[in-house]
């Protein structure tokens, strides 16, 4: 059986997944907490099904190639006479000039790596996980999907900072990212919804990171995050928008290094920073500490305000999607974020958003609810690069 | 003659107003450039006019104090029995307990010097204005104007950042400033638009520095500076938003350190980094470099994106106030701002726009410019603290 898989590889997490060469889901695969004892794997079938998992040794997800082979043993069990004929990465960062997925080779890797200064927590581990499949099937062609790519026609407004002009030449820009979130959904819209596709629409990915994008005739035109993973919406354990002069205390009045200051911004900020409870949305939905609705409350405020700003961005307003596990399944949030947008046109009909349905709004703006797939669109790239 | 003098004292420049006890104008006053070579004063009368400078000698301006010695030598000859009796200072910072103006003692020196850490580059001189007044008019009350004081009654979700609780706790908050011109602003709106000033407004007050605030029946409700005066909108050498992975990135990548980065962040940035040519409005809009007009396309970008954070904010919008040296001079920046708002309701009439008309909307929301009075509302304040 022939097949593609997917890799999305993190600093301690691992994302597969497993298609048929008509882009048909066979598998996906999710491991988490990868050289900590406390390391699971979670495997399911096409119809969401957990497939069997393999005896387990303790080395088996020691590293991130441990977990790669671990998951591939067990896929080659569910799937007799697998053959892994592509294999599609999700690499966060394109850098300025990528901005298409395109085939992998030790020159490209070589350029990859030189952009890790501008994700340092994400790039070299995104570039491991291609490392470890190179060598787990030499020879099968690799292809990288750049997060960064659906962005790279923002205009200069939507691109630069207000630094010195020699920043921007060296890349100091407005990557955004959740590239291929945004490209799925913009690929439903282009399907599903070709009136408003055409239109000016805003995609809300709201997960454990989250952005959201402004996209006018299918054409990203600007981001709520910029060069890093930092910036824009707060995120479960990240800050989103924090003014520069805080970072400045942080260095001169606290002494903190920029290590600690990273660790502080990347690790226990956000949801869980606010609440002090924790970073996951549904646990502080089920919470009665004041703190825990404080941070949902900001959460919300924050994109309503970008909302807005997407809005005036675009000179107008025609549709939001909620995507992301955020989007995708709470009713409180979607509500709350739209509250108050009526003379923006904006409603959310609350029987239908309590039960995530598709469509959810309740004014002259679309609102749609649409679950994302990242997986499929790393497959079809893969494929259509390689002209499978 | 008894007045009231008014300073706002910054690191290297000197503002002072003159009041009669019932608030008229007397003379205003601006030194420039205080130590070095190049220092410049110049007064101007009630009506506008320029008050002759005294003879100069080289020591007239080498410190903040000289400058106010100097410039009340002239304010001295100009008004034959001068007697000041009672200074107001613009107080940058009154942190999170000082919501109000009030008469400054030693002990609330002592507090206020404690804020420094939160506006390391202009609470020390504010505090050494008000040292260099009690020196040059023992026994004469003094009185604080803090510049965050407009904004204290935030809600919640537009006072915090999503850092760890105990960020919050220890005063980093969004204070945002630009206060006593939001005050004046607000006052005036009371005084001659009644309605609109129980509605929903956004003031843009824009000058080498530059933030927005929207202010609903009269509270301010969310600004775009926050915990220092880097934050928010683009400034004439200042960032404005910017992400915080690029100052990890100056740390890390390049090795600079805090004071470097401060130094880049709040003198090199802006209009002035982005274009290499001039912090100055004025002589940008006369350029033909296309980084000149990137600059104040950049520029108006960001002050369009943020009318629609405020009214989603608000939950719609009744009016738009611009003030500041740009926000009332520059027709170009002010129509370029509100392109493409129609869907709001903001439309720009462009010959009330060209001629800087009070009114200058063509649309539902009414459009305004309003020259600001920073140095009246100290004045009032003193007059009305000390019961005058």
């Amino acid at each position: 059986m022939r097949a593609i898989l997917t890799l999305n590889s993190g600093s301690s997490s691992l994302k597969l997944g497993l298609f048929s060469e008509g882009l048909e889901t066979l598998a996906l695969g999710h491991v988490d907490r990868i050289g900590r004892r406390e390391a699971a794997m979670k495997l399911s079938g096409a119809d969401g099904s957990p497939l069997p998992l393999p005896a387990s040794a303790p080395d088996d997800f020691a590293t991130n190639a441990a977990a790669l082979h671990t998951a591939l043993a067990a896929f080659q069990s569910a799937f007799p006479g697998l053959e892994v004929i592509a294999v599609g990465h999700r690499i966060v960062h394109g850098g300025i000039d990528h901005a298409a997925p395109e085939r992998l080779s030790e020159p490209l890797m070589k350029e990859l790596a030189k952009l890790a200064p501008f994700a340092p927590l994400h790039q070299p581990h995104n570039l491991a996980g291609v490392r470890a499949a190179v060598d787990t099937f030499p020879g099968t062609p690799q292809v990288a999907c750049y997060d960064t790519a659906f962005h790279r026609g923002h205009p200069f407004v939507s691109d630069t900072f207000a630094l010195p002009r020699r920043y921007y030449e060296k890349g100091v820009r407005r990557y955004g990212f959740h590239g291929l979130s945004y490209d799925f959904i913009n690929g439903e819209l282009t399907r599903t919804e070709p009136e408003l596709h055409k239109g000016r629409v805003i995609v809300a990915h709201l997960g454990s990171g989250a952005s959201m994008c402004a996209i006018e005739n299918g054409q990203s035109v600007t981001s709520t995050m910029g060069f890093s993973a930092l910036e824009g919406l707060p995120m479960g354990t990240r800050p989103g928008e924090l003014d520069p002069g805080i970072l400045l205390y942080m260095m001169d009045q606290e002494g903190m290094s920029a290590s600690e200051i990273s660790s502080l911004l990347y690790k226990e900020s956000g949801l869980l920073g606010m609440s002090g409870i924790s970073n996951d949305m549904r646990t502080l939905e089920g919470s009665d500490d004041p703190r825990a609705k404080e941070a949902i409350d900001y959460f919300c405020f924050r994109i309503k305000r970008q909302i807005g700003a997407m809005a005036a961005a675009m000179g107008g307003l025609d549709g939001i999607v909620f995507t992301g596990g955020i989007g995708e399944n709470s009713a409180r949030v979607r509500a709350q974020a739209c509250d108050g947008l009526g003379f923006l046109g904006v409603g959310v009909d609350a029987a239908a958003n309590a039960e995530n349905a598709r469509e959810i709004g309740a004014g002259e703006v679309r609102v749609l609810v649409i679950p994302t797939n990242e997986e499929i669109v790393i497959a079809r790239a893969a494929k259509g690069v390689l002209d499978l």
